[in-house]
């Protein structure tokens, strides 16, 4: 046996569907994959041929995880536009990303949000932005993965350029990252109010030739299904599902406001739904039927959205919200679950990456995307079920190692790849441009 | 001029009522209050004479943070109980109490709450618990201030007694405390629906004797509001108002369920209102009306409830759900501002505990509790503008310094009166014994 990693004495929490917790237990990994999850005990023949062996005592091991929903770059903008609803929200948002974004600045905040996001153990993001290239350097430059690919916006947009401009960048970003194991190549229309069915249906066919991914914002605000409804006679899902996007590669993000029909659709279908409570908390977009479509086998998996609605990238938050938040919004305790809650963030993520096969558990063979949970913590004393701490009390700051295809690239809570001191102070150097674009 | 402690080049949110921010600045401090705040260029003079200079750089600088209801020795039973809606829920967190709680494991429990809460920047917690003096004397452990007295329960609860020996303990309690400039002295009847008219009575009249503080659960459920409609044929804050227990130095804790009227009343009578939305999240009990409440003038405090509900005590989190809750709730992006929410962790605390003249703002001559918030963090850049920043995005791990009447009680993230290791393996040896008594 030739092994290159063994973390053990931690409480191993699996996540593989059969809610397999290990009190004292662990990993071994080679060439990036998960060799053996086992007691602390049995993992002693693996620990003999390590290169590494980490002591996971006081922590818990988890899968890395998934947010489904991000822009990472927005970052930049962190704060800016305050306490107004989605739409003229969007139009100050729009404008100082049009003043602000080229493929430098793209970069900059991919860095800044990938950060934030891999130091809170977040491993694999679903990212929509523009220059999605520079999202792709900006994650390989720290270490985690991404799903990401060409925007189809109508209008001009960041980067101007009409469809045939969309096409072609989204054809050259597969074809340099289609086949990389680091990135979940996809295209990504903005939404149905931003771009029209022909040019919906350009971005899924690009998709659907090369195997990849399709994401775009569905039924956000209620504005938004009136919007739709008043141009094609349908709501957003029927629309959506009408045009043929929806299959189990597609992934909806905050899908807020829909009907019984809606719901039911996106179960048939097997799309993903990418709930971001605390965006649309904050955006005053509303609360959606989560429980409902877990009722009805909806694929419900987390997002944060990015910092410019959020105003963070907090994955934890997040996860915390999605079992809490429709618990009080129906009066019903169990609304969701915790076993429900922690699934959205790790398997029913790995889905909506196309890598159920090889993400959001730890199982032997799956990639060694995997953190550790600091529980010596005044809020994480005592713990009775690690589960239901995972869910209602840790926080971001409580990760302290995190390992993407088995490498450390998190530890004690710093960058192993990269100083965030000079990113931090690069965004301050830009911070006074940004301001001026909207004063 | 003689000064104690100069804190500067911090960005300081004084939360004075007039938005007062200065860019690069800070506070003098003697005798334990605040002699000046302005900017750091017109601290040299007190400079000169400080025994002790802490430089802000890289942080905000605000008054620390009041918690307006807590049950900090309830953090022993963390996670115990999940997914239940109130009513159940409590009688297996009451089963689990009677059989742990004894002063011993209380002042434990407490020290266990209270480092989380100064930890985080909490400088003021509300707290209502079995064995009041046990909470005094954690609180003073670390160095941080209580508000809290002798509980009211008709039934034996964890302590057994008749309504004479609860009068004997609330007036000892008094008797002890009363005059103290670290505890507000309250009697804290648990409820309405616990608490019969005439000890409801018998508590209030404890407090104006004294001129104590009075806060009792109000209206957390439906089924509570339905349960004293039916025993007295009015609803609760109808109820607590007919007699007589209502004004301005009466909490009331939770509040999810009223009608305009009971708005009404509140804002007449002046009594506080703290919300605790992760708690009524958690347990379903609903969402409160706070954009109504603020409309209508009541008073509205934050707090965290007990970690047994929680399941943590994270003010931040409160406090970015009073500011986001309520937007998506409503689809209003303006149903709770960042002034608003910002008052509520700082003023309006300070108004619940009666002591508006001296804390819940950096103001010359009030109370130097005060705390440093590191904002050179992936979450916090670029910043362009701190208040947002407190509300929208800030973590409690973000606090590194804290100051209770000018000592320094939290250094570089630690409490520098106490070694937590020690209480939390002390939490955990108690933790099998804690999980057997509802197994």
């Amino acid at each position: 046996m030739n092994v290159d990693l063994v973390i053990r004495n931690a409480i191993v929490v699996a996540c593989d569907g059969k809610n397999t917790v290990i009190k004292d237990g662990g990993v071994a990994v080679q060439g990036g994959r998960i060799t053996q999850v086992a007691a602390s005990a049995d993992l002693a023949a693996a620990i003999q041929s390590a290169k590494t062996v980490v002591d996971g005592a006081g922590h818990i091991l988890m899968p890395g995880l998934v947010n489904a929903h991000c822009h990472a770059a927005d970052s930049l903008f962190r704060g800016l536009v305050e306490d107004l609803p989605l739409e003229p929200w969007l139009q100050k948002v729009w404008t100082a990303e049009g003043a602000i974004l080229n493929p430098q600045t793209s970069y900059l905040g991919s860095v800044l949000g990938c950060a934030e996001l891999l130091l809170s153990g977040v491993t694999s993001v679903m990212d929509m932005f523009w220059y999605p290239g520079e999202t792709v350097r900006a994650a390989r430059k720290l270490g985690m993965r991404v799903a990401t690919g060409g925007i189809f916006f109508d209008g001009p947009g960041v980067t101007g350029g009409d469809l045939d401009s969309r096409i072609k960048a989204a054809e050259d970003f597969f074809a340099a990252f289609g086949g990389a194991d680091d990135v979940f190549a996809a295209t990504m229309p903005h939404g149905a109010y931003t771009v029209g069915p022909e040019n919906l249906k350009a971005a899924r066919a690009i998709a659907d030739r090369h195997g990849g991914l399709f994401s775009t914002h569905a039924a956000e605000t209620k504005a938004e299904q009136d919007d739709i409804q008043g141009r094609y006679g349908r709501s957003v899902i029927r629309h959506l599902d009408h045009l043929d996007l929806l299959d189990e590669r597609a992934t909806l993000a905050h899908c807020v406001h829909l009907d019984d029909e809606e719901i039911d659709i996106l179960a048939r279908t097997g799309a993903t739904v990418s709930h971001n409570p605390m965006s649309n908390l904050k955006l005053a977009s509303g609360i959606a039927r989560i429980p409902d479509m877990l009722s009805a086998g909806v694929n419900v998996a987390l997002g944060t959205d990015g910092a410019i609605s959020g105003n963070d990238l907090d994955m934890w938050l997040a996860l915390r919200m999605a079992a809490t938040l429709h618990k009080g919004a129906t009066q019903r305790a169990d609304a969701v679950s915790t076993i429900e809650a922690l699934a959205m963030v790790t398997t029913t993520g790995a889905r909506a990456l196309g890598a159920s096969d090889r993400l959001g558990s730890l199982e032997t063979g799956k990639l060694a995307d995997m953190i550790l949970v600091d529980v010596r913590r005044p809020h994480a004393v005592p713990l009775f079920d690690p589960v239901t701490h995972l869910v209602y009390s840790t926080a971001k700051s409580d990760v302290r190692h995190v390992f993407v295809g088995g490498e450390h690239v998190v530890r004690d809570g710093q960058l192993t790849r990269h100083s965030i001191d000079e990113t931090l102070d690069e965004v301050a150097r830009l911070a006074p441009r940004i301001a001026a674009t909207i004063a």
